[in-house]
């Protein structure tokens, strides 16, 4: 019996995705050859590659825009670094929402000055800071659209004139947006794109090229836009994986019918969460993320109850990450509204039992 | 019918290997979960990755000596950096041995003064530099074991009183030899241990923590043992086949058995390039590799012929990289002795059809 699967990430993907995958193991394209044995520079992969960047510009509608989709590897942390090694001249603005944003801060502060334009680290990140004001003279502004652990998500994106960098990893193609307001975004594929090991970047060329430091070929943007994102051999399989993913989005509908997914599956849960006596929210209202929603029991008196009760209807990975406690649900694209109705039956049977 | 796959890397894999690969994409552990989707942290997980670690030891023979193994991403041409990153104070000492050599050079050079101890480029890296001197108040010297794209291979290395750091991508876990005569090996897993997307990193603890420069986290080698390679989302998928296959190579009787089958296909393929009057090895010969060797065609006049040939006999990548042209033929640990036979056969054929 296939479980309901609430993983923060690597995730659940489609079942679809999953049954061609398998096959690629055993023979590729019908060419007699696994994926895992086959060349990275062979017309099969090259093409898997090129349809992978253009499938995620796309369905971001950045195409002819002057953007470059990359599939390159070392997840979000990597990217902490190669935002900063690329663009951070002198001084760059940040953001800070979470556990994420503290880490790219972290790496950044090596290669210049770093302003914190705001935090939301006195409640323990559980809502947005808003009214912050970003430097003009910063070379960037860096924010994290959608905070795992917290359960927190950008509704606004700032106005502003200097390049705008995003780490879009837990919510990038699950809402519509102008992403063309974006210089910058990154996201590891573990959550709504594909499996672990790699992560898609997607950079405006122009602000690239800007500062005046010597940069090592791996870390160079500009170099891996140089060789179609190939400079030398990618995650393979990660990035067939997630090339299936973002077919997937597009045959279901694009990002637009996985924004109304999306929404219905956090109205149920939400909802239940408000309702039932049983549960809180953690994370403020109006910044709830869709993708994952954080939420504690009012006492701790049932909580054997209630996990043997979940963990009994096939749900996995419900624990709450250690900084907040509790629960998370993580919904994202590829997870079923089915799956967040076994969810809320749950909670409500949970309720008629332990409730007073 | 199964292909004879002579790719240069991602290449073949054992068959076992690809078929409980394939399965795990559906059901791995029997958890009713894809490997794709379970959390990185899960004890399924963890424990994958600690076998993966502990044998990459074991069948180096460098348990319990003070090494620690990881697994990265970002291929070889990150540690070029990242070798580099902790290493290099003020100078180091690098021999040149072909494209990646010079790749390693070139990324070094940005951290300090480099000594290239030796070329073999006068002879378009032909063969492999002997007799040249390693300066003692260097902070490392660093080698290629085995050329991918030429066909060379080392067979003795230096002794030197500095830390020894090995790029064996293309030929670990294929050959015995005292491992611990090194203190810092890295390997990209897509020729003998794995598919494209992870990166084996063996060093001995005792040599980091001494350059004054702060390290990036994703560079820093302590990050990285100190949270027992999974600093972040590792790839988990990358790992997971890499595992696999190092059980396979256990299980087959360790680093000897497979020393054994390459030897026996190396010199069945190159007894017959030297007897077959239509070929010419590319390498010097006492620097050949059993891992790839290269070849050419004395004469182009019936190479339509030949490529005909092996085609129709259901031969895999055996084209010659550009830097070369003619052929290569890469015999890694997963490829059958029959394998060769096929190739050997096609060459004796093409020998008597067009040859005088």
């Amino acid at each position: 019996m296939k479980k309901h699967n609430y993983s923060a990430g690597p995730c659940i993907l489609p079942q679809e995705v999953f049954q061609e995958a398998s096959q690629a193991i055993l023979n590729f394209n019908d060419s007699g050859l696994s994926i895992l044995e086959i060349s990275h520079r062979s017309a099969d992969f090259v093409s898997v590659m090129e349809e992978a960047r253009e499938l995620a510009l796309e369905l971001l509608g950045l195409q002819n825009k002057g953007y470059k989709a990359l599939f390159l590897q070392g997840g979000a942390s990597m990217q902490f670094l190669m935002v900063a090694y690329n663009l951070l001249e002198k001084k760059a603005a940040y953001l800070n929402t979470g556990t994420w944003s503290t880490k790219a801060i972290k790496e950044a502060k090596l290669f210049g000055e770093l302003d914190e334009v705001a935090s939301s680290k006195d409640k323990n990140f559980n809502y947005i800071p808003k009214g912050y004001k970003i430097p003009s003279d910063a070379d960037y502004f860096h924010c994290t659209s959608n905070n795992t652990i917290f359960g927190t998500q950008i509704k606004d994106f700032p106005e502003t004139d200097i390049p705008l960098v995003c780490d879009m990893s837990s919510d990038i193609f699950s809402r519509e947006m102008d992403f063309s307001k974006f210089d910058l975004i990154y996201a590891g594929a573990q959550k709504n794109m594909g499996p672990a090991g790699t992560t898609l970047v997607v950079v405006k060329e122009d602000i690239l090229g800007k500062v005046s430091r010597q940069i090592p070929s791996m870390m160079d943007y500009k170099v891996h836009i140089g060789k179609d994102s190939m400079f030398n051999t990618p995650a393979v399989y990660a990035v067939y994986v997630s090339m299936l993913t973002l077919r997937w989005i597009k045959a279901k509908g694009g990002i637009k019918a996985m924004e109304e997914r999306n929404a219905a599956k956090a109205k149920l849960l939400y909802d239940e969460i408000d309702r039932n006596s049983m549960f809180e929210g953690y994370a403020a209202v109006e910044d709830r993320s869709p993708m994952n929603a954080t939420f504690n029991l009012k006492s701790d008196t049932h909580k054997e109850t209630f996990d043997k009760m979940w963990k009994e209807a096939n749900i996995n990975g419900l624990n709450g990450h250690r900084s907040v406690g509790g629960y998370r649900a993580s919904m994202y694209n590829a997870l079923p509204l089915e799956s967040v109705q076994v969810l809320v039956d749950t909670m409500k049977e949970f309720e008629k039992k332990s409730g007073k």
